[in-house]
C-alpha cells in the first residue's frame, strides 16, 4: 500500500459545519485507503457527529479546539489570537510536519493569512496565490490569483503561471496547460501596467504553453486551462461568474414556474437540464487551492456540502502522490532563484 | 417644438453596418421628431440603404467619408492617419459643434482615443469614462469605467461615481441612485491600494448616495444603479457577465435540444423563456455613454441591430434635453476644480 496522506480538516468552518464536513471527510476515508485524517474542531461535536457514521476509527484523531473564525472578523488578527481555533490548530499541523495538507470551508481571508504566515512559502515563491477551478464549456479552467495579492509585481504572475501549469498538468492529466492573462485585450499591448509587464515575462518563459492575452469571456469559452491575473480583478472575475450564473438560474426557475403550461414543460425538460447544471457545478472540483506553500491549504466554498469536502480530500492525495511541491521547487529551479535573491540583498546591504 | 438635437452617426460600424445601423437611424427618426441626424459614411452605399426605407429627407444629411477604421487597428493611430474616416469626420462634428453627440457600433478603441483627442475633455475633468449599462434582476447597472483609463488615479474614480450618479439620476429617474465601489469584499480596510484610497474618497463626498464597497456577484444582483471601478477591472467584470450568459444560454439550448421529450418541453416553456431572456438583453439599453466628453459619445455593441442603434440614438436626445453635461459642470463645480488645478500648477513653476 502507498504511504498515508495525512490531511487536517476544519471540522467546524462554513455554513453546513460539523455535519456535512464530517459526512464528507468519512466518505472520503472510506473511499481512500490510504488517507488518514486530523478533525480540528470542538471535540464533544465532533464526536457526535462521528458517532452517527460507519468509519474507519484507526485513521481519524480528533484534535480539541475551543474557539471559532467568524467569517467577518479581521483575519490577520484573529489567525494571531485565536490560538486555539479550528483554523490556527489545523495549520500548525501542517507547519510541524504532522499533516500534509489542510482543507476549510472557513473564513478565506483567515486561511490566506494562515497559510502565509503559519504554514509559510516555498523558498523561493514571491506569494501563495489561491486559484480555484471554474467551470467553463470546456472543463476546468484554474484562475489564478483569487486569494491576497492585490497589488502583485510582474513577477509574481510570472510564478502563478508556472505554478498553475505544473498543477493543472499534474492534476488533470493536461500535457501542454495553455496559459493565459487575463487583458482587455488579445494584443501585446493592450492592458493596464501591471498585463503589460507581465505579458513579457510569460512570453519568454519557456516552461510553459503561453497562448497569449485572453480577455475574461474567453474563460467560460474554456479557451484555456489557466487564467492568470492579480487578485483584485480574479476576484472580479470570480464572483461575476457566481453572481451571474445564480441570477439566470434564478430567472429561469421562475420563468419555467410562471404559468400552468410552462410547468408541464419544467417537467419534461428537467433531465435534460439536470444534466447540463452539473456541468458547471464548481462544488464537483473540490475547492481551491493555495499554491506555494509548504503543504497544501485548500478552501472550499463556505456553504460546502460533503461531496466537496471528500473532493477537496481527495484533491490532497492527488496533489501529495504527485509530489507537486517538488516539482514546483525543480522545475521553477526555486532554491537558486532564492540563493540569487539573497545574494542580490546581500550586494545591496554592503 | 423643441429645439433640435443633431447627431451623427456612424454609418459603416459594426458588424451589420451599414444596413442596421441605417434602419435604426430612420426608426428613430421616425419616432423623433426633434431628431436630426447625419450619417457618415461612403455615399453611394448609404444612399442606396436609405433609398429602401421611409424617411424624413430633410432631418438627414450625408457626409462623404472614403475610409474606413477597422476593428483591429491601433486606435490612436488610426485616428491621426485615417482623417477621411466615418468616426474622425463623425467626431469632429461633435467637436465644432455642429451636431451633439456621435454614435458608433465601431471600433472602441477607435471611439475612445477620438473622443479624447478629436472631441475633448469637458474643463476639470481628469478622464473620460465608457460606461455601459448592464442587465440585472432589478434593472439596468451603470459600470463606470470599462473604457481606457486602466491605471487612473483615486481622484478620477471619484469623477466617475459623481458622473454616474448624475447620469443614472437624469436618465432612469431614480432619485438618488445607489453608487457602490467594486471590491473584494465589502469592509473599508479591503482592497487594491487603488481601491481603498477611491473609497475614502467616495465616503466623503456628499453629492452621492454612496452604499460602499460591493462585490462582483452584487452587480448582477442589481445591489446599486452605479458600479465604480477601474477600466481594466470593469472590462474584466463585463466580458465575464456576456461570456457566463452566452455561455449559459448556449448550454441551455443543447440541453432543451437533446430528446424529443426535452423538446417538447421546449416548446411550452418558449413564451417563459422570451421573456426572461429579454431581461438580460443589454441593447435594450442602446450602448455606452461615454461621458466627460464635450458633447456625447456613444459606443453600441460590434454586433448592433436597428434597435440598439435607435435606442442610442433616443439617448443622446434626453442626454442633451436633460442638459446632462451642465449638470457635471455646475454639481461636480468643475470650472472650480480646473481654475484651482490651474493656480496649483503656476505655483509648481514658480
Amino acid at each position: 500500500m502507498s504511504e498515508f496522506v495525512h490531511v487536517a480538516v476544519d471540522a467546524m468552518g462554513g455554513d453546513n459545519a460539523p455535519e456535512e464536513i464530517i459526512k464528507g471527510t468519512v466518505n472520503a476515508l472510506n473511499a481512500c485507503p490510504n488517507l488518514k485524517v486530523t478533525l480540528a474542531g470542538q471535540e464533544a461535536v465532533v464526536k457526535a457527529e462521528l458517532d452517527k457514521l460507519s468509519y474507519p476509527a484507526d485513521r481519524v484523531t480528533i484534535l480539541n479546539c475551543t474557539e471559532v473564525i467568524e467569517m467577518a472578523e479581521p483575519p490577520v488578527d484573529a489567525i494571531r489570537t485565536k490560538k486555539d481555533s479550528s483554523i490556527v490548530k489545523g495549520l500548525r499541523l501542517v507547519k510541524d510536519g504532522e499533516c500534509d495538507a489542510f482543507v476549510t470551508a472557513g473564513s478565506t481571508g483567515a486561511a490566506l493569512a494562515g497559510g502565509q504566515l503559519l504554514v509559510g512559502r516555498i523558498k523561493g515563491i514571491e506569494r501563495p496565490p489561491l486559484a480555484p477551478l471554474i467551470p467553463s464549456a470546456k472543463g476546468p479552467v484554474l484562475l489564478i490569483d483569487c486569494g491576497a495579492n492585490m497589488d502583485p509585481r510582474a513577477s509574481m504572475l510570472l510564478q502563478f503561471a508556472q505554478m498553475g501549469s505544473i498543477y493543472m498538468r499534474n492534476m488533470t492529466g493536461i500535457e501542454k496547460p495553455r496559459v493565459g492573462l487575463v487583458n482587455v485585450g488579445t494584443e501585446e499591448e493592450k492592458g493596464n501596467a501591471l498585463a503589460k509587464e507581465a505579458h513579457q515575462l510569460l512570453k519568454d518563459c519557456p516552461d510553459i504553453n503561453f497562448v497569449g492575452n485572453i480577455e475574461a469571456r474567453d474563460i467560460p469559452a474554456g479557451v484555456v486551462d489557466v487564467a492568470v491575473t492579480d487578485a483584485f480583478t480574479g476576484n472580479a472575475i470570480l464572483k461575476t461568474y457566481e453572481g451571474v450564473a445564480s441570477m439566470i438560474l434564478h430567472e429561469l426557475k421562475g420563468a419555467l414556474m410562471k404559468t400552468l403550461i410552462s410547468k408541464l414543460g419544467a417537467l419534461l425538460i428537467k433531465p435534460s437540464l439536470k444534466g447540463m447544471i452539473k456541468t458547471f457545478d464548481a462544488t464537483e472540483y473540490g475547492g481551491a487551492p493555495m499554491l506555494g506553500l509548504k503543504g497544501l491549504v485548500v478552501k472550499t466554498h463556505g456553504n460546502s456540502k460533503a461531496a466537496e469536502i471528500q473532493h477537496a480530500l481527495e484533491q490532497c492525495i492527488t496533489f501529495k502522490e504527485k509530489k507537486i511541491n517538488d516539482l514546483f521547487r525543480s522545475e521553477m529551479k526555486l532554491d537558486e532563484l532564492a540563493a540569487a535573491r539573497r545574494a542580490a540583498s546581500k550586494k545591496t546591504e554592503n
